[in-house]
Formats: structure tokens, sequence, C-alpha cells
């Protein structure tokens, strides 16, 4: 969202290299580093299988896996409301009531899962 | 976990080679290909977040990761319940009861989580 | 919520008669129909306790019950999102992102409960 | 449950006078009593949403609701462990594997609801 171009694109799902097309830009090296973390968790719990560590403790770090999931989602929502969802409700229009729809879809998966 | 040697290894950490201490053993590679495919999607959502992909599209993918988790989570446990907390249980006493505290322990993290 | 006195008293409680409030007047019915199913499931899960009836059978019961209230509650957050904070996009300023924050932590709570 | 032969006393942890049949008897006021309480909040989210009340409020109310739920259905499952589960594995055999079986399936349940 840096660039000049940046703020209404928003709600389209183009990719295209060149400018930062959409929302959660400006937290991009939290989101990252959140990641690389859950990686590396990931590559742990892998090891702890492979060494036969104690069930439970396993299961005590996929939780913590999840639960950093579920921030990273958490956050990437919020960053999705806050930018597509209330552009489009500027908008307004049947493509504002597109993006709710798809913003509920995503909010049920993740209360479901 | 029905040797002899096996029954009392199961509440400490230990990795030691020789005699599978854990009760999962028989499933292991199942569970490091679940894990090695979680860790290959974690890596495939920063850079989904570094290509500043839509951010429904990152939502879906952590679901599929939270669930891919859970499925590991609650493949464990089972395994953990059928092992060492029913080779608790047939021991019996304290070490039966602080076994299956510690089973719903982390069951509710899970829950929770 | 598109009515000029209707739109600032999203954020009160006031139940006053006269100007139906909040935006999900239109499916009123269906979310008490809902919720007496809920509360019927509720004194069923009473009564399969006092008759001491089979444990799982009475977790079973408990998930349709919780399966039930994300339902209720994700269909009222969607409500959420179409009405009031549409409504607060569209006038913008710190009421919208107050909206926002505000409906992300309900967000929150409904994900990690 | 109330029938004097308790047909259906599953693994049968009848813990002492005649025919208590599942485990979870000595708890069952306190199981009764938040039960009661689940009904009541219920209740109130019906009149919530009939007076119109604040969406947010609302939903803060069902997750208290959800987690009330949770914590009876962790409650009944330690039981269920605790008492049907543990005397199955004290038998052994296919019964054994069954109830393990079964309590891994309610888990899973409760996990992803």
């Amino acid at each position: 969202m840096t660039t000049e171009t940046g703020t209404l694109t928003d709600t389209d799902t183009d990719d295209g290299a060149g400018h930062a097309p959409h929302g959660y830009i400006s937290d991009k090296k939290r989101y990252l580093d959140r990641l690389k973390r859950v990686e590396g968790q990931a590559r742990g719990i892998s090891r702890m299988i492979d060494d036969e560590k104690y069930c439970i403790d396993i299961l005590t770090q996929i939780s913590a896996v999840t639960s950093a999931l579920e921030t990273v989602a958490l956050g990437l929502l919020d960053d999705h409301l806050r930018h597509c969802v209330a552009d489009a409700a500027r908008t307004g229009g049947p493509e504002a009531e597109a993006k709710i729809t798809e913003a509920s879809q995503a909010i049920a998966r993740l209360v479901r899962s």
C-alpha cells in the first residue's frame, strides 16, 4: 500500500509483479518472521517424532504451532477487513456484498478448523 | 509397550536408541511425511505473503495447515491413549491417575487452541 | 441501517422500541428458532446426565449444540459486517477503525473459543 | 440408565451402590448446575436478539456459552477416560481397542467443532 497506485487494487486477485496489490504490506516482515518460526517449529516436531520424544510434549508443541498460525490468520483477516472489505464497502454495490460474503466464509473456515 | 523394560520409560523423554520407547513408532513415517508437508505449506504461505497474494487465499492455506496439524495431533493422541494410557491403566494406582490427568490436559489444550 | 437515524445507533445497546437499531432484524425469527432449539438441546443434555446416559452420547450432543451456536455466531457476525461495519466503513474515520477493531476482537474470541 | 438392570451399562463402571452405571455420577450435581446455567444463557441470548441488542455483545455471550459447554465436555471426557476407558484397558482385548477408538473419535469431534 505504499505505492501510489496500490490503494484501489486491493480487491483484485492479481499478483502481477510490480506494485504491491494487497493491504497487509506494512506488516509483511512481522508475518514472515512468524511464519519462519512456524516452519522451525514444524521441523522441531518432526525431530521430536523421529527421536520418539514423549507424546504429550509433542502435542504441546503442536498446540503452540496451531496458536501461532491462528495469530497470523487473525492478523491477516483484520488487515483484510481494514483494507479490502472497507474499500469495497465504500464502493458499495454487489462487489461490497461479494467481499463480505467471502470474508464471512473465510471466518467460518477459521472458526471451524 | 508390553516389554518389561518399556513400561516404565513412558514418562521420560529419553530418546535413547535401542528400544523404541513410545507407542507411535509404527506410524513414524506417516507422521514425518505429514509434517514434511506442513513445513512445505508454511514455506508456501511465506511466499504468498512475500508475493502479496490475495489475503483470502492465504487464509485458506492457513486453515489447511491447521487442519493437517490437528490430524497429526489427534493421531498422536490416539496412539498415546492406546499405548501409554492403557498401559498405565493396567498398572493402576497413582501413575494411572496421573497419566489420565495429563492426557485430559493435553486434550483441553487441543480443544481450546 | 440506511436510515439517517439508524446509522449512529449501532454502538449503543439501546433496545428502545420504535426503530430497529441493529442489522440482523430481518432474520430475527430464524435466530430465535435456532436458539430455542439450543435451549431444548441443553435441557436434553441435562436429562441425559441425570439419567446417566452413556458419556460418548452426551459428548456427541454437546458437539451438536456447540456447532449450532457457532452457526448462530457466524450468522450474526456476517450480518454485523454487512451492516454495522460496512456502514462505518462508508462513514470512515476513527469510528470505522474502531468498528473493525471490535469485529476483529469478536472474531478472535470465536476462533479461540 | 434408570432401569434396574442397567441394560446399556457399556463398560460397566458400576461404582458401588446398586446400579450407578457410568463414571461421572459423583459430579452429577456440578454438571447439572453448569447445564442449568447454559440453558439460562441460551435464553438470555434469545432475549438479546429479540430486543435487538448490539451484535458484538451477543457474540460475547455466545462465546461464553461455547466455553461453558467445552468445560462440561472436557470434564465428561476426563471422567470417561478415568472410568470406562481405564476399565476397558484393564480388561484388554478388542473391547479395550474399541473403547479407545470411540474415545478418539469423540475427541476429534470436540477438537473440530
